[in-house]
């Protein structure tokens, strides 16, 4: 099987695995896990944040900054197709409280302007405004890259307002491989910042979320109340170094992949490539070939090829660590194969 | 100073005051209070529902229906100017944990097809669809009547899915009356509906939500957790039953003033009309006076006219009980001197 | 019937209907009901607090307490057996997110010591201790008054660690009569207080919450989020305001009706009173005559007097305006008849 | 440093490390990762349940538990100092929005009688008992083993009522080791039970939750809405494979270890121990020695010997895989040496 389903899938390397075996570990409940805090203060630098925390999931990092950030009531803004709004079980509402307002932003990028004007006046009906949620890169907008400019339009406003911003980061280190900016000129441009160990940076699980000595304060005992506060948990962390350290400029052969994976079935009769691809995530219409989303899937997995639905005719592919060249030449191959079939 | 604000303003009438100075009572969280009982009787008979309850507000009605549908974690689907998703102060996600959804409607009326796409499928990153709220007639639409079809399309789709439908009917009787369909009509097109008595109806306080038995004696217990338990009840019930048994019909004078309204404001220089006036709500939008919303209605206060901002150059007038004929043909001459002026 | 089972079921006077029926109402939502700012500032003034906010029961103000005090994931101290935590449904955990920790008391008087070693400290296992609720007169305890001194010790321990207090005066009246105390002088031992104008007080509903302005602006909005947002409600004010101004001093002839019936109840063979009789609350113990409260209550039913069990031998007895002199005579002569048949 | 403040301080074995760094994965949250599905059908078979889940922690088992039996306003009866009311941050109630009330246990084990007594009846004051957990051992008081037949008095009150239980089962199989009785015995006696790989088990993270095959698919979903889905987690999963397998049977040398540490402790002029010891932890009552549990400790760090405070005057000292008999014997000197000086 080739797996191009996510890049979650990827598995762990020998590297990281020789660093689990040999984590020095401690109680990090006691916080005196060396190589969580190692991990920890290493996100905190790369992002220019006071402090960081790891958490089990990038689910779990978004959930404790609205956990932290907001009251019961509140209104957290965010865009129409976040990964938030979308694929977290409506957790911020089950668990905080709050009510998401969704905005439709261009490839995944809120115009700061709607955002100003979805901010709510002082009125006894009117909810508070306690969150402004951005996500970058944009998976459901296909791997986009939210542009630097428009993560600072939307902090101006947000400053502006005294409301406090969270990067969903989840996929963070492509945006910035792709723009050539540093992270941290990314995570500037909010007050919390999650990213993911486990996707393109090949970790097996975790991630980091950063912001103030305070907030991370506060936030380590909501990750208590979710059970997020683990024990040896230098056992994960030292992978997750190994990801952070060593496997983030590799990121870039994932989008030459998905560069070249994008041509390869644009020009497969019947698929139309949506947007532009720019970082690991391909997204392919297959309504030329008269076939919905999941039909294409079936035939691609009798292939041996693994994608995932993303719409009526539309079909997400990632490319990852544990795919390569030849795969994805296979990957074309295949696909022109299903469409001559069809 | 003539009112036109909103329809809650109307003060309760002569008659409404004698049946409170009148009302048989006893202590409700006893179910004791014969007089409520016959309202929740009466109302329950009018929508054709097995039973009812009356509630403080139409926003204690709501929030009783998405506590007593729904699990935390569920997703409501709900159009996207709807009163609960704009003016309930995200009252949904803080007691009920639940997410909304929102489907932009055209006049008010959500597309079935829309609905149908916007329902959950069973994926661990999904929450499932608990509910979905219709709100008729529609006050951001500008009083819109939400066609009976439109509603059935909405419950057809709602059916087949196992997913119950909530009908914010605050002003169903204007819709009623509008339409020349019976309230029950409508609420046939749902599992639950709430109207207020305190609208158009002219009540002091107070609304009714209906449904079935077992849906009733679950939304008292959440009636009597938000403070809704009251005990000589039948003292603001007396008002409500004269409400709804005396003032329905007369709801078309206020139809029909606010089209003697539109009509006359239409006719101003520099105002347009938003949308068809269908019911006793009027948007008129000012920009054509260079006057933003806020800088009309101070306009409006000094010539003594009273009315609300509904957007950045959007004014709503709401008819009711108290305003006459003359006070429509004054405020129209006064909106004149006004645009005389600008 | 003779109708002992609460001071809930006193029916409204004929003043109170007088009132409601003359009432001079706005909408309160707007803040524009003259009647309900009177009774809001006059039952500030007598509590001696800033602001003061009506509410639809003494469950809706104590409920505000929890929202606007705390933060979801806090604990709040609480007598075991208060009505909070008793009676409202566990409403506190399911809307404000909050764990009461319930301490003993002795005839509804917490030991400030005992409140002081349940305080948490800094730990991220602990939940932070968000406030303390006091309850006054306290039902479960028959009536009981919590001594000043009792509350100022409690209320010394809060204030050092930075905890606010809540009042449960849903009949503090009753505790100010009975001790010769104003209700200023108990208030002034908490941040926030609850009275009930329907219970002694004989209004129809409504209670009243009071403390500083900030606390009731943000207060008013929990309000409006549970549907206690009202309009013309000055036609419920009205009788309040004819309780609160007219019924406190009346209060004592339900202490000496309670006085006279406790002797009374505890001269038949096989009832013992439980406790003293502070207040209007009795609480009999029926177990010698072999009868479950329950059984105790049908017999009673038969003898058209109704009471309530509170416990599995225990019944609860309360005076009220509705009930004289001669109903009190006859209810002991009744029971006589009870026990003479058992 | 002798470290004997947890069972959770332990470090993973080198046999765990290797599985570690052997471990086949997959990506769970596709529900492909081989190890985890392998650790979660030996725990479902060891405790007699049909499906079993990984979670992070027992805090987030102990959580998904209240979140996937109750509904919010539910009450759930859980002994006075159980882990679930004392230490998780009063997360059931924020997180679940239930109700805590807790009943006073004897060495952890709460009388059958008072828990049927504190079931709610059917009355709209009062919420509905959704739960009742049971804690086994019991940290609190001492690491008591709750006796089997205790748990099943429990369990049949529940059934008669139709409520679930839940064992919070962190050190479950010390009471198994310590009563010679299989984990399912015990775990017969709940519908749901959490275990942790992590404390005296050894795993460096992890616990687990089993239960029917529905009540696993529904935590499954919330496991994901707390961030506890996870990936390639069978890197965690095999180290927990290991303690399930291969540390079970060495529990009862903690056992023996704390009894001799009791012993000698005992022995100490000043310190008593407080109940029997029955697993692996001791509790210490210093008062003799005129000091506080934690002036004690101070000295006891200057000894370089680890334990937590548990009370006022009470230190609490577990015996856990890192602590050898030698330790023990030191820790005993080092302790009459404190006494001594004092």
């Amino acid at each position: 099987m080739i797996d191009l389903r996510s890049d979650t899938v990827t598995k762990p390397t020998r590297e990281m695995r020789q660093a689990a075996y040999e984590a020095e570990v401690g109680d990090d409940v006691y916080e005196e896990d060396p190589t969580v805090k190692r991990l920890e203060f290493t996100a905190a630098e790369m992002l220019g944040k006071e402090a960081a925390l790891f958490v089990t999931s990038g689910t779990q990092g978004n959930q404790i900054a609205g956990l932290t950030h907001c009251n019961p009531g509140d209104e957290v803004l965010l865009e129409a197709n976040s990964h938030i709004f979308l694929y977290e079980g409506a957790s911020m509402s089950a668990l905080a409280g709050v009510q998401p307002r969704t905005i439709e932003g261009i490839r995944g990028a809120m115009d700061p302007t709607d955002v100003r004007a979805a901010i709510r006046s002082d009125d006894i009906h009117f909810p508070e405004t306690g969150l402004i949620c951005v996500e970058n890169t944009h998976n459901k907008a296909g791997g986009a890259v939210v542009p630097l400019e428009n993560m600072q339009g939307i902090y101006e406003v947000a400053r502006e307002q005294g409301i406090p911003v969270h990067l969903d980061g989840a996929r963070l280190f492509n945006a910035s491989v792709a723009s050539g900016l540093s992270v941290q000129r990314f995570a500037d441009q909010a007050d919390t910042v999650q990213f993911c160990l486990s996707k393109g940076l090949g970790a097996p699980v975790g991630s980091v979320i950063a912001g103030s000595t305070d907030f991370i304060r506060k936030a380590r005992k909501w990750r208590k109340r979710l059970g997020g506060g683990l024990r040896q948990v230098g056992m994960i962390a030292a992978p997750g170094l190994v990801a952070l350290t060593e496997m983030v400029d590799r990121l870039a052969e994932d989008h030459d992949q998905a560069k070249i994976l994008a041509e390869g079935l644009g020009n497969v009769k019947g698929i139309e490539i949506e947007g532009k691809v720019e970082t690991n995530i391909i997204l392919a219409n297959v309504e030329g070939l008269n076939l919905s989303a999941e039909e294409f899937l079936v035939q691609l997995k009798q292939e041996e090829v693994l994608a995932v639905p993303f719409g009526a005719h539309t079909v997400r592919f990632v490319t990852n660590y544990d795919v390569s060249q030849g795969d994805i030449r296979e990957v074309i191959e295949r696909v022109h194969h299903i469409a001559s079939r069809v």
